[in-house]
């Protein structure tokens, strides 16, 4: 055992010497050429990220390819399309007005790096491949569309003539289309795929509708009955089909009823069939319906990523191939060299680590079947663990080792420190909920603020600073942040208020947020809440994916709307004695509902203020009224774009979302370590060089969260092995995407010999090839 | 092949001297007793309906245990549970009013049948199995204390104290726990085992709200905001928390948030987080919490059921087995008698079948393997048709035959026919809609009566009638009913209107009604649609279950809040002079939101209005208006009875249901036929006497959708092999329950060898023991 470790730490000691014996490359090998190597590695590469970018194979290419992926490439085009997308703040209707002239120029510097992205892009594939992909030529036409529209609208402008800038809903598309965001393409295919069925249950919806529209004409339209507001109630068939598709998503009810049912109420018994029927099964349907989609292609983009990922791999293979006896292997110096260029920021150690696992029986080469797991070893967090010396011990051995000092140590280390700071933080979420003008309270603030300063002192005394603030310690980052910036805001209040005596309502509300912020930690020390938590922190990522989602479509919409209802509706503020304060200036919503209802705030008079009232008409309640206001000032048709909002954004995107949400749940439940983890697991046991999770003492817990990735959770464990002073441990399963791990699953299913369909048959599978001929109960229930 | 054809029907035609020969058993077999082919006939029929009840092995006991399943039993145990349910309705506070001396003689009744109906178990069962059982004591119980309960409110009554009846509250308990209801307990149980999770997301929802209810408090309460009415906005820590938790559900955005945001735009971020986080990803979490638990434990359930059943079919083998070389069988006329008394009422033919499927090889008996597999064939529905001929054709065979009659019958099979009359319909559709008080408009509807009854016509006269309206052809029972009904009323109203001058509206509505419904036909005829339908027929039965499970809710709730809120809030209809009809009749409701939006009829003064509140609390909307009204004319605190109402039917039992139909649909989407449908399918065809589906030609459809379980789909086909005159057909998949389909796909997986745990195991199976060690792609994801 201990022979290996001296064998693996021996390699690391060297790694200049053997980095220098595989580049120069002995001809007696046969061996692959650098500009191989840097091919094979750019397959690795990609196979590694997932980027699918079919770059030429010349060595120009392969550079630019590097060049083209480089994360401030990356960062400087998101930079530019968020900047594109923000001019709408600063252009008529502005929320901050800026002149023509600037944001047309802004606009153009932005399309100009677009292009210049793209002829980056061009460069680093085929022209056929280029120009055969749509992506590419949707931008260049939105490009050209774009600046089409530009001078258009400058050139009217000098003639005083108004016209609408219609380009300004395309831009949402250089978000979609940079090959960057293939999670909101794919989000975007997912909605794509769904739509044909969709539409046949929302037709049959329709259908029911209405049915329902006209037995309630016949049944109430002769009535003579009024609503609340005293208007005829279910006499228009246009308007009892708009009230019962509302009623579909239950925004009017119970109100809409009311008067049929203040007459008889057996009559209510028609509401309630058609809330049976429509919301609740039929709203159910389309979940099922969107969900189940979803699935099947998300499944299907998954296993794509996989077979593509396999087919790189194979490429880097049979670049790098050598006969060894009856087969063709990897030798272990291009092997070495692959990994430093592919993952040049990995530890030497690390990368011995992956060899031995490549090269189980240290034959000198790896084989077909472990190179092609090359990208997922890769992928795997493999967290190198040094002992370090407390910075305290080296400077000042005697102190730091004294008696006291070790106590201080150990009580820091026990579970009842921390369930002390539990109890303190639920002393202070009762102070919080207290008045804090009472001064007693507002002084025991400052207690608080120092008994929590004290807590992350003592830690840092206890634990080695740079284990404490390593990369994933996320509640000790988080501890530590709110902390010091507390403790900067209630001395900015304090300075600023004895200086002027004013207390600053903007910094009290930014302390006192800090402070609830603290009390979140409480969740995360209850055992049931974090495995919640924690799915909730991984799924975090691809939520962002909807987020993008969501803006391009709420942008779309949003565009629309100023141009259709810029103005219509105006706000006046409260204490306004204007008598079109009562009216929202329009005439039109006199004695309205939404008028009556202070709705005036919702309009679309600039770009934040549409992003709010969307984000209303998403949450669906009250929809109908937000709908009716504006067709007052407009034109009934108008309802028009708040229904097809309404399909848009609540019939599809929110249950894509709820459907991924479930679907992350599942994968969560689901979860088990992958059969390389375990592979890689093995090897550091066989190595001894690992930390068993169920070695960690509960007494040195910083707390119960972070222990699993915790760099100082085998405190003890690591000082008795202190002399190898080298450990690696595997970053357990939080913090992981969802997409990573149906990935994994997905492949754990290929046998390792199937090389997988061509790149033709990847690039066409169909969600209906891939399901087995009979399903077993476990995969269809 | 015909000579298999005509040995079964052979059999066919002397089934009597079959059957005299099985039951006068020759002693030489060492034959099973009569009492022990009652025995084993009792535990098929056990596992063919999953009954589960365990009975005793007595005779005695086994001529009870079938009177005690005998349907009539059923019905008037189910007919008395909704009687003693349907008295709330005549007790105070009451619909129809009742003395109490009727309510309480019917009660007692009732309560004497359930007794009975225990004691008919008791005999059925052994008296430990009696006793053992928590349903058998819970109805004891329930009766004893409603017995204590009627005695001291009457006692009470007779001194004119009033008092609670509180064991009403205890009525649904029947409903649950009669063995009958194993589908709503099993609903029960699933909310039961998902309660724990569900609890600690809740914990986590609520401290969540507890936390922005803080900061909303020290963000808004100093800044004297005014809400639309004018009260305090956000002032008092628990309006907040209400307030906040009433946005959860959505049903006061964005009404809420107005105030803050009229004051500055940025403070709608506060609600926009808030609204992202509780209502998008937690109501979600809940939906994947409640459907993960659902999920495992439906599935656990029918694993259970399928051992029970393949437990309860090895005891018969057991009992009937004989030995026959190195295995056990049962011989062929033992099988025939057993199957004769199970299932008396399928025909010979069909019996004969089942015998050629379970004893492939006509080896004069049945082995093991195929024994177990009993119950299931006799589940499968197998149609068996005889080609008859017309009954015109026997009584006048030269014209029904002529070359007229002929193309007569060839138009109304060929697919135009279905055409038109489907653009008829459509006709129909916009004249209904039209002004109906246009005497043209209300001659046409006559035009069109017409033609749909000339329609069924026609199709009698084509098609033999019997198979016409056979037992699955649900479109034709449908078209012809409703044609009939509209025809009568249609009639009646004419005949009441020239009698007596006018126009019964009753009438009116019930003939409009018919005639809409006549347009849902229109729908079944196009493809994409009928698979939607399907499914959601199929789901009716299970639908009904949930039906049940709401009755049990609803009827609890409306108990106590009658209690509660009897009396407190009064209706006075809209013509009412009086001026309490402003706060319905409260003065504590006067300019409350309640009053204002004429809520004053959704209250709790007898049991409909209570359903009918509850169903409004149930569709959320709206539900804090409610709910604040009868704070308002109560105390704050009966705020708590909406939110457990709330927790209880929105969060669990909607949730449920929306899992259970995401549940239905993927289970329809991966449909296949089971393995026996396969064998029994195969064994008919080697017959030669199946009806393959694609052997029927297009132009014989009726239509479209019924061609699949049609009679006379093979018309033509038929007429070639009338010398037959006999065949098999499994009806089609339509018509079937989600859990028979789960049961069915569980049960391919447990190996025909398998002979499951024992019974003490299988009633304790947890869901845990269940997954796979290694969960794969298809079963996670």
């Amino acid at each position: 055992m201990s022979g290996t470790v001296e064998e693996l730490e021996a390699g690391n000691e060297a790694p200049l010497s053997e980095e220098g014996s595989s580049v120069r490359i002995s001809p007696e090998l046969e061996l692959p050429t650098e500009e191989d190597l840097l091919l094979a590695a750019a397959y690795v590469y990609d196979a590694q990220y997932n980027r699918n970018i079919p770059f030429e194979t010349s060595p120009q290419a392969i550079r630019f390819y590097y060049l083209y992926n480089h994360w401030s490439m990356q960062i400087a085009t998101y930079f530019f399309i968020f900047l594109d997308l923000s001019l709408a703040l600063f252009e008529e209707p502005a929320v901050y007005p800026l002149p023509f002239l600037a944001t047309s120029l802004v606009e153009v510097l932005c399309l100009c790096t677009f292009f210049g992205r793209l002829v980056q892009f061009a460069k680093v594939t085929s022209r056929t491949v280029f120009w055969k992909d749509t992506k590419n030529i949707c931008i260049l036409l939105t490009i050209l569309l774009t600046l089409l529209d530009i001078i258009i609208y400058g050139t009217l402008r000098v003639f005083n003539i108004h016209s609408v800038r219609w380009s300004r809903c395309l831009r949402p598309l250089f978000l979609i289309n940079f090959p960057e965001s293939r999670q909101i393409r794919r989000a975007f295919r997912s909605i794509r795929n769904t739509l044909p069925e969709v539409l046949y249950v929302f037709l049959l919806l329709i259908f029911n509708v209405l049915m329902f529209s006209l037995m309630a004409l016949k049944l109430f339209g002769d009535r003579n009955l009024k609503t609340v507001e005293g208007a005829s109630y279910f006499t228009n068939i246009l308007d009892i089909m708009f009230d019962l598709y509302v009623l579909v998503t239950t925004a009017n009810s119970p109100y809409v009823m009311m008067p049929a049912y203040n007459l008889d109420w057996r009559y209510s018994l028609f509401f309630i069939t058609y809330i049976v029927i429509n919301t609740y099964i039929f709203m159910s349907v389309f979940l099922a319906v969107v969900y189940n989609n979803y699935r099947k292609h998300l499944k299907n983009e998954i296993r794509k990523l996989a077979y593509m990922k396999r087919h790189k791999m194979i490429k880097a293979f049979n670049i790098l191939k050598t006969q060894e006896g009856p087969e063709f292997v990897v030798k272990e110096a291009h092997w070495k060299h692959l990994v430093k260029m592919v993952a040049p920021d990995i530890s030497n150690s690390h990368r011995e680590l992956l060899l031995r696992i490549s090269d189980e029986e240290q034959k000198g080469y790896v084989d077909k079947k472990c190179f092609l797991r090359l990208a997922d070893l890769l992928n795997i967090q493999v967290i190198t663990m040094k002992f370090k010396r407390h910075p305290l011990e080296i400077w000042m051995p005697h102190v730091y080792k004294s008696s006291g000092s070790l106590f201080i140590q150990k009580i820091v280390q026990h579970r009842v420190f921390v369930w002390i700071y539990d109890v303190i933080i639920l002393i202070n979420a009762v102070f919080i909920a207290l008045d804090e003008k009472n001064p007693f309270i507002s002084y025991a603030e400052w207690v608080f603020l120092t008994l929590y300063i004290i807590e992350i002192l003592l830690k840092l005394y206890t634990y080695e600073p740079k284990t404490f603030f390593a990369r994933n310690q996320f509640w000790n980052w988080f501890d530590t942040l709110i902390i010091i910036a507390a403790l900067m805001a209630t001395i900015a209040n304090t300075a600023i208020k004895s200086a002027i005596e004013y207390n600053s309502q903007q910094i009290l509300d930014i302390i006192f947020i800090l402070r609830l912020l603290r009390l979140i930690r409480i969740v995360d020390s209850i055992q049931r809440f974090r495995v919640i938590l924690t799915t909730l922190i991984n799924i975090i990522p691809t939520m962002l994916t909807f987020g993008g989602l969501v803006l391009v479509v709420y942008y779309m919409f949003a565009i629309i709307g100023m141009e259709l209802f810029k103005d219509k509706v105006q706000f006046f503020s409260e204490s306004s004695t204007d008598t079109h304060a009562l009216d929202c200036g329009n005439p039109a919503l006199k004695d309205s509902t939404f008028a009556r209802s202070r709705y005036c705030k919702n309009n679309f008079n600039d770009l934040a203020s549409s992003f709010i009232v969307l984000m209303e008409l998403t949450v669906v309640n009250q929809w109908h009224v937000i709908a009716g206001g504006f067709a007052l000032v407009t034109h009934e048709a108008t309802k028009l774009f708040f229904i097809a909002f309404h399909i848009v954004v609540v019939i599809l995107i929110v249950n894509i979302f709820v459907a991924f949400i479930l679907e992350a749940f599942f994968v969560e439940y689901s979860l088990e370590k992958s059969e390389i983890e375990t592979t890689i697991e093995k090897k550091i046991q066989e190595l001894g060089m690992g930390i068993q999770e169920e070695d960690v003492p509960d007494g040195q817990l910083i707390d119960n969260m972070e222990t699993n990735e915790n760099d100082l959770s085998g405190g003890e464990e690591m000082q008795k092995q202190s002399s190898k002073g080298l450990f690696f441990r595997i970053a357990s399963k939080r913090y992981r995407t969802v997409d990573a791990l149906l990935q994994r699953m997905f492949e754990s299913e290929i046998s390792p010999e199937d090389e997988g369909p061509s790149l033709d048959e990847i690039l066409n599978l169909s969600p209906s090839d891939m399901y087995p001929k009979n399903p077993t109960f476990e995969n269809s229930a």
